[in-house]
């Protein structure tokens, strides 16, 4: 069994801290929690709750809270440990990883250069096989390397372009959003490019992102040029046969993340989440050596199965397809639904 | 085994079926959908499809669903039919039910005129017992109606004055809104006043409603008048006793409708939802005969065992405490959380 320890339960740890509890090769060892809110009550429902160091513990008591002890016994106990704590924290942290010896992934929010490795597990998880730290690159950069990848492998990639519609800010903050605006980026290209290319190798990436008042998901409206010529078929063959891509009609009704999020909710998922990357059906040209779609992005959860295979690749584990298979299988992702 | 039919099944219908489908005592006959939408093909998946009459059949067969039969047929085999279509089909719905026999609980969107009784489950289980067409209040009539019966039955209600902060539309529309204003309903007394002396009798209530812009939960800001004098221990005792009213606080970070909803998600419920009235500990005020209060309301899903409750006591169920029992612990519904 892998010990699993999460440091940092917020919108990812949490969620990746239920789907480690569903694999049959790792456990939870333990959770870091910095408050004693109605979050950490609940976790320590279902998981030990340790916190970052000594000075912690009677903040957590006064509220009626135990504590199983801090991040260093935790690590102790843990085989790899999930850093999803607040941007930044991870690079902090990754020197505490290395002197304890313990493997750790950092979240897409880090540095690519605080990690060995950068991950995303069609493009290149066999890049962080034994590796100390890797790094799960963002949700938005997922997405375009879930999509982007099988291209690549099929058609090779000359260049990419997407503009990226982002959520203002995640459901549960009252405080930041949704504004009323649309705010572009103006930091051009912006950070996914370059992200991009740490899981996809040295590809022609440009990418720009604008804020637009919503919580649910981000839409991205994607260009690649082929090397080889493409048509529509072959390029739905392709993204058929990977279970992390979900090709959706409006046809059915699903005409916005509105509903796209509202048909998560039927499909019964943990916290109501969207793994898969939701492409429109409607939305899909190719011809010559050009492809366009637009995709559907569950920025809160479609890293999470990333972080699983990622956990298995830095123990070791050597074959991608079968990891993959595993956590889709545990996590309910069929791909095309129906 | 009582056998239910939901004839629409749209936010309510859906939420309906899959409580009653938890039931020991009862079962889904079918539901009724009038389009082959996303909803119908995830409805296929766990219930029997039926459609209005024939002449929708060709449409649900060109889109490759098949249909199990007509809305006369899902009668034919149900000892009751939840009507949960939109606003105004259950009135006309309502003559099919009375000419065919089979019982039918019409939604709060129905004027109560067109049902024997309304319905709300702590405050007058006992007058829909037996009955053939009872109609369950709507989601903030409920929601009122959960928290000032208790008080009613402690302390005696001389007034209610309720201010509904409404949410602009549901979470899976992307049509109507959120709207980019705040928009004072201009009828006044809201409608709300009158639905809730539908449930809980002759009181003196005024209630005035507001929308504002996000699609999550309503809030309600109540004052009530008690006859006997009351003080808030008193209050929080009386309240602590029932289930479907659960207290929290916003010091350990539930502090707006958007954690209360990511904590229903943490709760793993069904589509993440709220059955529960949350009250705010912080806005609890109660001193000589005056009771001030606020409360979040999930409208999605909070008259959800309200419905499964109305089925037990149209077939004859006397016992509405232990109805409720059933439904709550079905529901995973304990009250206070931790």
């Amino acid at each position: 069994m892998i010990r699993v320890g999460i440091n940092g339960y917020g919108t990812i740890g949490r969620r990746v801290a239920h789907a480690v509890s569903l694999q049959k090769d790792m456990e939870i060892s333990g959770v870091v929690k910095t408050k004693p809110d109605y979050v950490a009550k609940l976790a320590s429902l279902n998981f030990k709750v340790f916190v970052p160091d000594k000075s912690y513990i009677e903040k957590f008591e006064e509220n009626g809270m135990s504590v199983a002890g801090t991040l260093d016994d935790l690590i102790s106990g843990s085989d790899v440990i999930v850093d999803s704590g607040p941007e930044g924290m991870g690079e902090k942290h990754s020197e505490i990883y290395r002197r304890s010896g313990v493997k750790a992934i950092l979240e897409g929010g880090e540095k690519s250069t605080a990690a060995e490795a950068s991950f995303n597990a069609y493009s290149n998880y066999s890049q962080s096989i034994g590796k100390k730290i890797t790094r799960v690159v963002s949700c938005n950069t997922t997405a375009l390397a879930r999509t982007a990848f099988p291209v690549m492998e099929s058609f090779g990639i000359k260049r990419i372009r997407a503009t990226l519609v982002r959520r203002a800010t995640d459901p549960n903050d009252s405080k930041k959003g949704p504004i009323n605006a649309i705010e572009p980026s103006l930091k051009i290209p912006s950070h996914h490019a370059e992200d991009l290319k740490t899981v996809l190798g040295d590809v022609d990436v440009d990418t720009v992102a604008i804020k637009v008042p919503t919580t649910l998901m981000h839409v991205h409206s994607v260009t690649i040029e082929t090397k080889k010529p493409v048509n529509r078929d072959a390029l739905i063959d392709v993204w058929s046969s990977r279970r992390r891509i979900m090709l959706i009609s409006g046809n059915d009704g699903r005409k916005s993340t509105a509903q796209v999020m509202d048909m998560a909710r039927e499909l019964g998922r943990d916290r109501s989440d969207l793994y898969e990357i939701a492409v429109w059906m409607e939305s899909i040209n190719a011809h010559g050596n050009e492809i366009s779609y637009m995709q559907a992005v569950h920025q809160e959860s479609d890293v999470v199965p990333e972080n699983v295979d990622a956990i298995r690749a830095l123990m070791g584990f050597m074959d991608s397809e079968e990891s993959i298979s595993r956590t889709d299988q545990s996590l309910g992702i069929k791909g095309r639904v129906i």
